[in-house]
């Protein structure tokens, strides 16, 4: 194998395959990144065998020639030392060369890189996906969506579903809903897809498989093409392929969780309800539990009151931008609070009480495609 | 004790004495910020009896006031969490009360702080320093001084002498030397005194002082105050004064190590014989010897290699800018070449040798100021 490509392009792939690659793999040619120069340019492919990703330097974009074929080929190579290499390399042209035994030969101007890379045929072969059950997003729409959902997701190991999202699909709209069963965070957004009928309900993608897609989608108003099968999904957009595997079980049943009613509805500005949650943490940020204690007063005021025994306590009174229905005292996990207002894209939200005891709603004021739902805390 | 302050300058003053705070203190009353008002202001304090940090925020300043007293007095409050509450109060203005028992309140709009402090008293007095020992230097003269020295100590306990920077003054000039016994800082400075014939030549600063120090001096050429009595250094500069231990022990002798004559000089471009030996090291970052083998060619070239078994190697071919003297091969830590080559503030370098197995001198062209010395590593 022989070629020549530009660095810029080259250096931008390996970092996208990279975010795949996991050092702590048991399967030791998954710590490599799999290179293919063929007819169509060169592919890139990092996988830990949860997620896969394939990025393709076409031979030109655009007019500019990318890559120069000088001999077809494949190598795997130690992802470790491949990405802080390519990277530093002095010149824009990176010639690559694959000699006996796999020794692997990288060359930009006076530097000279020779590596021992691996077998290219014991690399896994990506799963074959047939694109039936295609639908699509907006770029940005996406990124958002992720994070908006992601941060609620359970990080513990004792019910493995909930380390994962569920994305529902009916109408040509997706809900996708995140719950570690003390907190939940619901978004929906419409799709685009030629297939009448399209629906979905248990889908559950690895929280960890959504960051690092989120993190290679370009922030754009491009089309991503998503693709369903029973335990893959994949993600396409130019020149990149991301697969994921989908989690096993079923996702709990969570629409009748969400009350209908409200006895106390509290208008507030975010911004200003997030600085005085966090200033209430600032002397709990050792404490396990985050509790904040939220009360009513007259004039549409709430106080919000954490105590730390042996270092002090935080009072915070703030203005509501309206206070509807009954008295109020309740006691939540303040942390949990910060992540939702931390993500939530409105200038204004509306919290929705049905008693101390019952969870309640937070929803922004202008829109009604996200909602987030708590649990209090009993503090007697 | 009660006042109100200027918001922005405490939370300033307040994050320059934490720099001297360890949450690690055997010395309880340490983890704390002593607080005085009085007729002049507000002082903080922090300390780790190391290092010692006093910072007074007057009453007025530019015919703006800063602080009202309404009560003098002083107590001591838990750093931990006060850097980041006075960060995050609401308002431009803070108004701190202690009542009985040391019960502190802390208001800021409609944001209450109750913190419990601890007994003033209890706190240790600060070193009385007499003036008599004074020089002074430029604030960004001497924040150079330290980074282009610092990076040289030895972070080894096996002597402590060489964790710090040794301080020569003769003939109103500063000779900074910092070494771990495998390379060797020095770096000179006019200072500025009105003291006839002011001598020091064993003093010795914990690299760890004249980091934090660093961090505190304003980047622009107002003048320090340096004060030096036997075992203690003290800056001076405006509302702000930072005392340092100085280290016990007698500071190895280093001016006959530098060589007078040299067999092979090599003037080289900084960043691009910097970039290269980082591209050496890029397949041997989890080595522990980072060798790296330096050889002459024909035309005036040199040759880098890097050997790590199992991965690779690396040849970097450089174009010196002028190559006098004998043929040479040698062998070198590149991590400390690296290390110099970064905080050298000359775009081109000199290095002289005198031979495969002496050590050799690495200087900036264009200044006598400064002065490098390693020691080679056998390879056979």
């Amino acid at each position: 194998m022989q070629f020549v490509i530009n660095r810029d392009y080259f250096v931008h792939s390996v970092q996208h395959v990279t975010k795949a690659i996991s050092s702590r793999t048991t399967i030791p040619i998954l710590t490599g990144i799999k290179i293919v120069a063929d007819h169509e340019g060169v592919t890139l492919t990092g996988s830990d065998s949860d997620i896969s990703i394939e990025c393709v330097i076409p031979i030109e974009e655009d007019g500019e020639q990318l890559v120069q074929i000088i001999e077809e080929g494949s190598i795997v190579l130690q992802a470790k030392f491949f990405a802080e290499i390519v990277k530093k390399l002095p010149e824009d042209k990176i010639e690559l060369v694959v000699q006996d035994q796999f020794a692997t030969t990288l060359r930009s101007g006076s530097s000279v890189f020779n590596l021992n890379g691996l077998d290219p045929e014991e690399y896994p072969r990506l799963p074959q996906i047939e694109e039936e059950n295609l639908f699509q997003i907006q770029n940005d729409l996406m990124k958002n969506i992720i994070r908006q959902t992601v941060f609620a997701v359970s990080t513990a190991e004792t019910r493995p579903i909930l380390t994962g999202v569920n994305w529902q699909v009916e109408n040509k709209q997706l809900t996708c809903t995140a719950t570690d069963s003390h907190r939940l965070a619901i978004r929906k957004a419409a799709i685009e897809t030629n297939i009448e009928n399209l629906t979905f309900n248990n889908i559950v993608i690895p929280g960890k498989s959504l960051t690092e897609l989120s993190k290679i989608i370009d922030d754009n108003d491009g089309l991503l093409d998503i693709v369903v099968t029973e335990n893959q999904i994949l993600f396409k957009s130019k020149n990149l392929l991301f697969f994921s595997r989908l989690l096993d079980g079923n996702y709990p049943a969570t629409k009748n969780m969400i009350p209908d009613h409200s006895k106390t509805d509290i208008f507030l500005e975010t911004k200003g309800f997030l600085q005085a949650i966090e200033r209430a943490l600032l002397l709990s940020r050792d404490g396990k539990n985050n509790v904040v204690n939220f009360k009513t007063l007259e004039d549409g005021i709430v106080e919000i009151t954490s105590v730390t025994p042996e270092i002090g306590r935080v009072t915070e009174r703030i203005n509501t931008k309206q206070l509807n229905g009954e008295e109020l005292r309740i006691s939540f996990n303040g942390k949990n609070i910060i992540d939702a207002l931390k993500i939530v894209d409105s200038n204004e939200i509306k919290i929705s009480f049905t008693g101390a005891m019952s969870p309640f709603l937070l929803r922004p004021v202008d829109s009604d495609k996200a909602l987030h739902l708590f649990s209090p805390v009993r503090t007697y």
